[in-house]
Parts: structure tokens; sequence; C-alpha cells
């Protein structure tokens, strides 16, 4: 079956909204088979078996020869979202490095690269254009996966609207036009394809939106996302969607004040989270070189570096208990520097919950300190995005 | 036309969707015709003309002689919410005082009862039947009125859940069911009425609540709400909806650490805001006994009232730039004892605002601060969630 053509405007976009609904439900599902799908979403077995055929015709599914016994009526061939064709590209720009990630329709990470840059010693132009030359790269080896990007997504630490960087102090950018920077410089160094559809977000809403997507079993739908990384990311998740706020800002937890007469911030406020507990602030107080050798001290009782952890854990948890007093979330997140750093850092953060927040559900079951679920980086969580563009309307993505 | 018998639920499930649908609307036009109705809720007219006839019959909408010509076709008879039949209820139990709202069908602010008491010296179920006996005088007075509450609704200074009261701290209740006790008590003296439904929530959220529906025109849909009474009362607003977090417990601004080795806090924990703005902390530091003293000593230059206002105000914006900095509210709406202390809180407010949001856009027009609408309190808030559910099904709420 090819395309069907519809002759009536909204009787398509009925049909653009099932066959959204039918791949979704895949892609949910992992492995499933017509059955299951039309019991799942309460159409017919012929009707989502001709949305199927459609999805398989354009390359969104694939079928395996396995059979498989579901929960609903008779086995059925095994259908599963195709391992090639459309995927997503995500884009981290950080003060230290660029990353990117590639995802297929499965929401599996196929590509991978990462790049350590001094982002804070380049113009806004030319970080953008070595991000892209990093995208470039990764895809021509999608290609050669058979993988076809159908948009990028940029992760950028800062206030982001419009695909615009308002601000984005630990870079120095202010009033960045980053969308079209990216597009342009990618589109510069791939003249025989087409350009690239590119959005953007804070870094942090990425990699709450990735753990929301790739999290562990068990993750929470309504939690606070820190990432640990030269500045202190944060998002808010409710019900499972970002909180953004009235003009796109909203998490900014690293500039929760938890020493009013603190150090002056970047941001021009004083004492602020991020003063203690981003990378930049604990190394520099443990006198260590990176992340790695942090926690080699602390794993060897290195005292500055143990008194360092302590210090950025009870201001995570000063500024924690201000977060869970507003927001009454199910759980905290640390994702970025802090996932391995949670044995030195935990002690501290729990102790000020347990002290400072009022409902007293702290430390219950009902609350939890977690660190991030593995490979939910903001560059995934960016392609994600992608992904959840292409799954909402797959005919808008065919090649 | 009398009450129509629908032969199936489904249609029947339509029918009572469809009366609240033009009984909200008529609501929120205030004066409208049938005409307008159909033209906003995209019925046909004879199907909106029956609709009202049921609603006239019923008593939640009375038509005026007068005739009206909107915008969309011919003129036609003035359509209003009743303002007799079926009313809400709302009761606040704050520390000092009961403060019952009664309103009507047009959100009309009817009856209005406040007695002042030492709610912390009785325990919790004689402060209930207290208000129970508060409460039932405002029945008596609403029955020779015409109005009939359909149910009653508490605002209480604490965290609420499932109908009771987990803990609030300034009251010293732990684990009190003050739906029941409430109702109880209400029932025991209208020994002839029949059992009214109580429902109940933070004070905080309720006096949010009110700022929504009540508030002077131009009043934002995203805000953070603070209310100062003996403690400080929060309460986030997001798209016109309560956040209430996954316990029910959000909102807790008053609790978040302005000084972490500040004074002890009845919440466990030290340095909370309302430590240092709460009524009961302004009134100790500026040595005044009540509100109306604290005012007529600022007017008056008084050098200690003046700086226990910039203090409490400083500590306000301090807490505050945080909440804005995770939230991203269109602007800050204080109420309770704040809007009269204005003059004197808000230029500490602003600069702590202005120095410590991140976002920049402290102090341009995106973000404001301003004092809650007049007549928005906790009371009338619970009123408006009575009134909530009438207009959501009205069938449900006839006698």
């Amino acid at each position: 079956m090819n395309q069907p053509t519809e002759p009536k405007a909204d009787k398509s976009g009925v049909r653009r909204h099932n066959l959204s609904l039918v791949l979704r439900t895949v892609h949910d599902a992992g492995e499933t088979t017509r059955a299951a799908v039309a019991a799942r979403v309460g159409l017919t077995r012929p009707a989502v078996s001709s949305l199927v055929e459609q999805l398989l015709d354009l390359g969104f599914l694939v079928e395996s020869g396995k059979t498989f016994s579901g929960q609903a009526g008779r086995p059925g061939t095994v259908l599963k979202p195709a391992g090639t064709g459309p995927a997503g590209l995500g884009v981290e720009i950080n003060v230290a490095y660029v990353a990117v990630c590639l995802v297929d329709l499965n929401g599996a990470d196929r590509i991978r690269r990462s790049v350590r840059l001094d982002n804070r010693a380049a113009d806004a132009p030319e970080v953008l254009a070595r991000a892209a030359g990093v995208a470039a790269e990764a895809l021509a080896e999608a290609a050669a996966l058979g993988l076809h990007p159908t948009g990028a997504a940029l992760a950028l630490p800062g206030l982001v609207s419009g695909g615009t960087v308002r601000q984005a102090p630990n870079l120095g950018w202010h009033g960045v036009p980053a969308e079209e920077l990216f597009g342009d410089a990618l589109a510069a160094l791939r003249p025989a394809a087409g350009r690239l559809p590119v959005a953007s977000d804070n870094e942090a809403n990425m990699a709450a939106l990735a753990e929301l997507r790739f999290g562990t079993p068990g993750t929470p739908r309504t939690f606070l996302h820190l990432t640990g990384e030269t500045g202190v990311g944060g998002a808010v998740v409710v019900h499972g969607e970002l909180l953004r706020g009235a003009h796109g800002f909203a998490g900014e937890i690293g500039h929760l004040v938890v020493d009013a007469e603190g150090p002056r911030c970047r941001c021009g406020s004083r004492g602020c989270l991020e003063q203690y507990a981003g990378q930049a602030a604990l190394l520099r107080a443990a006198d260590a070189t990176d992340v790695d050798d942090l926690a080699a001290r602390a794993e060897r009782e290195d005292p500055r570096a143990r008194a360092a952890l302590a210090e950025a854990g009870r201001m995570l948890g000063r500024a924690l208990s201000g977060a869970v007093n507003l927001l009454d979330p199910e759980a905290v997140v640390l994702g970025g520097i802090y996932p391995r750093l949670m044995p030195w850092l935990a002690p501290a953060v729990t102790a000020e919950l347990a002290e400072r927040v009022v409902s007293g559900l702290w430390p219950a079951d009902a609350l939890r300190l977690r660190a991030a679920s593995p490979a939910t980086d903001a560059a995934r969580g960016a392609a994600a995005l992608v992904l959840h563009d292409i799954l909402a309307d797959p005919l808008a993505h065919t090649r």
C-alpha cells in the first residue's frame, strides 16, 4: 500500500493523528503486535493494520519473523520501531565540551561524540561553528548507518527563548541567536544536504527530559533535576512535563541564594548555590584538577576533598530544602558530575533536607534523593526532543 | 419546560456537561444573551435555548426585562446568574481569627463574618466547633436572603491533604481530621438541615484562588502568592492552576531559608522567611501591638517600625528571588497583612529582586510586584472552590 490520498483535510488529519498514535504505542512498548496495539489505542484491528502497513512502507516500523503472544488476542508478528531511517540529533554545548548524541526511533543511543573544548576562550559564533563541526561528523557516521536525522536540538547552559540565548553567564553570552548561527554553520559544512531544522533549550531542561524518557524504571514523574557542571543547572518536572514558567526561564536552582553575603556570582547576585556546589567552586575548594582527581582524593579520605564535598552537600541541601518546600516533588535527581560524587555529597544533602523540609516527609520513602540514570545527559535529552517531534507527526518527517 | 428525562446515560451526560458549559459562560460574562452564548460555546441557538430554559427553571439563571445588543446576532433578553439559590460557603481558620464568606452564583461576596479568637489557646476540635458556630450564623443569614450553600470549604494554615491537617505549626495541629470535625459540629448546630459537604485546603492556596477568580483586571495567570499572617503562606499558580506538588504540599514559601543560622522556626528548621516577615516576627521587631499600630508608626517615620519593615522586605526579596529563579512567574502577589504595608516593604523587596533574579527581567514590566486585589482573602477563595463545583455540574446541586 502506498500513501493513500485522503479526500478531505480533516479526514487526513485524523489519519495523521492515528499514525502517530500507533507509532508512539509501538515505541513505548518496544516490541508489540497489531492486536496489542489495537487493544491499547481503541481502534479496530483492520484500521490498525492499515496504519501499520503505511508505517512499515515509510520505514518507521519493522516486522520481525518471530511471533509473540501478548495478553490481547492471537499471537501475531512482532512489530518494533525501525533501527534505521528517521532519527534525532542532540547537541550539548557547555563551558568545557561539546557533546553530540544521535538516537533512533527506538530511543536507542546510536552515536556519541564528546569533544573537550574551552568554549569560554572563543566567541559565540566560533563555539557554535565548532559544535556544528562535531555534529557534521556525527551526521556523516549516521548516514553510513542508514540513519537520517530530521532535526537537531541544542542544549545550552543559560536562559534560552525563541532560539536565542538570552544570557549564559558561564559562557559570557548575551543575546546570541544560537539556532540560526548553528544552522548556518552546519549548512555551510554540508552544502549538498538540506538545511536541518534546529531547536534549542536550556541544558538542564534537556537533561531532565532525558531522565524522564530514558531513566531507569521507577523514575518519578514529579521531580527536581540538578546538573552539576561548571555551574549548577536546574529543571522542574511536574507530572511528566517540564515547568517552563512565564518566559521559559524556570528552574534556575543554581542561583538560589544559600548565603546572602557570599561570593559574587556571574549572574550578578551573591552567595548563589553554584558558588559552592558548581564544578569550578568544588574543584577549587578541594584543590583538585578535575572530577576524577576529586573522586580519587575523596576515595582515599583526603580531608580537603572530603570537606569540600561535605560543604557542597550542605549548600545543595539548603537550596534543595527551599525548592522542595516550594514544589513538593517526589524526588530530587542529581546529574552531571554529581552521580559519581554521591557517596560524599549525599549524607550532608540528606541531613539538611531532614532538618529543613517542612512537610516532614523527608527522608521517608515518599521523597527520595537519587543519582541521575546512566546515559541521561543533556545531549540525549535534546535528541529525545527531536524524536518526540517525529513520533508526534511521522508523515511530516518522511524523506 | 421541566427537566427532560434522558433515555440514555451518555446522552444525559452530554446534557449535564452542556448545562455546565452554558452556566459557566453566563457566569464568566456576568450578563449576556442566548445568541451570544450560542456563538461562544458553538452549540445551535435552539440547543442553547433549551439549556437556558432548564437553568432558569432550576433557579441558576435569571432573565431581566432589558434587551442587550451584543456583537453576535439580534438583540435578546439579558441573562445573568441568579442572586439567590445555590451558593458557596468559605471558612478560613487562622491563628487569631475565623472568617466566613458566602458567595452567590455571580461570585459576589454576599455575607462576611470575621471573629477574633485565640485559636492557639484551644484544642483543634474546639477551634473547629467555634468555626462551625460562625458558619451556622452565616447560614441562617443566607437562608433569609434566599441563598442555599451547597457545600463549605475550609481554608487552613498548614499542610492539608485528604481532609486532614497533616501539620499546622502555628496552630500546633498534627493529624487533625478537620473536615469531619467541622462537619460534625455544624450538623449538631443545625439538626434540621441536611449535612453540608465539606472540602479543605491550605489557606494560601485558597487566597491565590481568590486572586485568580476575583482579582482586578490584569491579574496574571502565572504568579507566586504570599500571604502575611502569623506565618507566611505561599502558593504557586501556573497558567491559571494551583501547583500542588506530589503530595499536595507545594507552595511553602514561608519556610524558604533566608539565614541558615537564624532563629529556630516552629517547622523545625532555622532562619525560615516567616521568622522575619511573618506578622508575629514583624510586630515583635517593630515593638508594635498590631498591624494598625505598625502602619501608623511607619507612617509617622518611627525608626524601629521602618527598620523592621525594611528588614522584612529584604528577607522577602531574598526568598522571593529564589522562588522567582525557580519558577519564572509573571508576578509576585503579596496578600494578607502585606498590601497595607507595601509602601515600606516594596523598596527593599524590589532591590533584592533586582540584584538576585538571574533572568535580569526584574524590574522590567515582564515581572511585577503587586499587592493582592481587594476582597481576595482565603475565605472568599474557599467559597469560590464550592462555586466552582456548582458551575461544573449544576444538576448535582439542585435542592
